[in-house]
């Protein structure tokens, strides 16, 4: 008998349909004789309603009361999961958030979990039901709702699993697995069958979509396997864990690529101490999160100084974007910058891979792929099992293919 | 500077629009120095649209999950709420039922308060603070969620009224006040100024929709008066009060009928001890609440048994009519009736007033309207302060206007 907690997000549970189906499938799995917890999302386009009713409110509604109001989509939906377990004939217990033990500190909308005791989750588990806590919510100290931002559910259910000492949480999504790459734009993409935590927070921070990174970084804190599969397909999924010797053995395992990006470039800045602490030191007291930073040593001297000169360039959220350029304008006239060049007509394409960390010439065979396609790359960044190229937009998806191709993703091997 | 309670309907918040309004009500009051806690409903049709999803995922939905889903809908209206309190540049904050301190019993979707600390809401009225509460909800001590059954919104206002010890409470519906009866089919009704605890009781009781019968009870209990005024228009309303010197002092201040009775009869029955108990016996067990019960003298002796022959009438709820003639098919049998006579073609026609106490003549003056008018009466109970006749239901509408023309309830009196 194992301990099992599933997640299923908002497209699997849309219509009360879905709901009876995610019923059936955590009571299937509760009759192979295994303990279950599901954790659910608000029903598709809840949330989405709710806010858009706040925001008819008041232009920027008080987030304590943004959390007040959605956590509400997440009850809703544990609620009538229990009402699709009774129709199956099995007793369940829905729980919010605080019933479910999940304390949280005063951040509202972003907040994080401080503190779980499933005391009663345990008691209903131990009654042989089938427990649903609703996700992405907590209370805070102040015994007010908070709710833990974007993927929050998954957050929700790995730390219930850990919590639980679970034997596996397994996230239902919409897609059945990790794949190489975005199957959408490259045929060959394949699913993975493992994957370790540092590759998946990588690929998570890199925008793949399927898992949150907070939840990565907390099932990877606390070792907790978590299986991600389809919702409503059979198939076998893929385990995120720690690196195991099981794993696959090439330098590269995935390919991503992000289009939420935005290029900064601050030309002709003197090359002296100070000055790049300067500008981010603005951008991020703002808030603005910079991903790549990037100073290219510069051949010119300033004819008026006698110093050397720089371009200091930086990518931020395309989000962000006009705000980050907005306030470099000041900046610009301060550090005595030539011109501020800026766009959005940029892509970021990302290998990551555990394996990369022993093989050399990863980076090399990366710029030779990209190019032989004729791209060109305007910033580069690495970490230790990563290397990340900006380049043009249009060319996003022929770098994917070409890069996929050339490190061999689509085909398995257990070997390399 | 006075604590004033308002609560607000469904009908009164059935759109952001209209939640703005309320909004602007209850910020004005606040602007004249007073303290202000609001109590909302759901927004109008959000309780039928959970309740339709609960229905769909199972026939007889469990009571707790159907109280953890629907209470969902009052929080969102006072998250809304005090959005709009934000927007109109006011600080307001809202609480859920068990935010606020409110405890109540085990039984699920008709709990009672049986406990209430408004420590938040004190603190947040001391900030000078709007503080808006989910009506209609609270916590048992499981923790898990509960509602206060229909009209638990006015439970909850008038409970937190009491337990802040609020100078008054006022109820803001979709009617300007309590009529002497009801305007849509009596021209010359006329709102009441004051209407005492027990003739508000009756009222209720008897169908009259404003006010539910709990909440006039614990506000009789604890003396708190309640003020009913219409939300979207100016104008005095009705207080509800203890008795004093100052209300009209006419025999009858109200006339209330009800269509929603069904009345059965079992004829013949054995005049002996034993026998009504039996039927109601069965009845109440059931779960389904008698309203009047009469038996009738009867000359006629049974012939086998020498014993004398009695009818037994009684009416119940027309939705539990169904259910009643059913159990009495087996009963008629036992307590060897000659027939069960059902009949749901009645109206019941009521006097309500304390004046009643002091005027004799009530009775037979409403007797001799109606049958003035050729009405028969089938069935007569009495209270303190109310009279109430089963009548044919075709006479509804014209045994209410020649009752309230009898009894001069058009004019407006401070001496009779």
């Amino acid at each position: 008998m194992a301990l099992i907690v599933q997640k299923y997000g908002g497209s699997s549970v849309a219509t009360p349909e879905l709901i009876r189906q995610v019923a059936k499938r955590a009571i299937d799995t509760h009759k192979k004789g295994h303990q279950v917890v599901v954790v659910l999302s608000a029903m598709k386009g809840e949330t989405d309603r709710l806010l858009a009713l706040a925001h008819d409110m008041v232009r920027e509604p008080e987030a304590r009361e943004v959390d007040q109001l959605i956590a509400t989509g997440e009850i809703a939906s544990v609620a009538l999961f229990a009402l699709a377990c009774q129709a199956l004939g099995e007793k369940a217990k829905s729980f919010t958030g605080f019933q479910a033990g999940i304390q949280t500190d005063e951040m509202h909308q972003r907040a994080r979990i401080t503190g779980l005791d499933p005391a009663r989750v345990r008691t209903e588990l131990a009654k042989g039901r089938v427990v649903a806590v609703a996700g992405f919510q907590g209370l805070n100290e102040a015994r007010d709702i908070t709710t833990l931002g974007r993927g929050g559910s998954d957050t929700t259910a790995v730390a219930l699993a850990v919590a639980l000492g679970a034997d596996t949480c397994e996230i239902y999504t919409d897609v059945d697995g990790i794949y190489t790459t975005d199957p959408h734009i490259c045929e060959s993409a394949r699913r993975m069958e493992k994957i370790s935590f540092e590759e998946m927070l990588e690929l998570s921070s890199l925008g793949a979509k399927v898992m949150e990174i907070r939840s990565v970084e907390f099932a990877m804190n606390y070792n907790m396997k978590i299986h991600v599969r389809h919702a409503h397909q059979p198939g076998g999924g893929t385990l995120i864990c720690e690196e195991d010797s099981d794993m696959e053995k090439k330098p590269v395992t995935g390919v991503a690529y992000s289009k939420n990006e935005a290029r900064i470039t601050l030309t002709k800045v003197a090359d002296q101490p100070g000055i790049a602490a300067k500008i981010m030191g603005i951008i991020s007291k703002s808030g603005i999160v910079v991903d790549m930073i990037i100073q290219n040593q510069s051949a010119e001297i300033d004819p008026a100084l006698g110093q050397p000169l720089t371009d200091i360039s930086f990518t931020v959220p395309l989000s962000d974007y006009a705000r980050a350029m907005e306030m470099m304008e000041g900046t610009a006239a301060e550090v005595k910058a030539a011109r501020i060049v800026g766009t959005d007509n940029i892509a970021k394409i990302s290998l990551v891979g555990v394996g990369m960390r022993n093989h050399a010439g990863v980076a090399s065979q990366m710029f030779q792929t990209l190019a032989n396609e004729g791209i060109n790359i305007s910033l580069i960044s690495t970490s230790e099992i990563k290397i990340s190229c900006i380049i043009e937009k249009k060319y996003t998806e022929l770098a994917v293919r070409a890069l996929h191709d050339a490190f061999g993703l689509g085909q398995a091997t257990t070997d390399a």
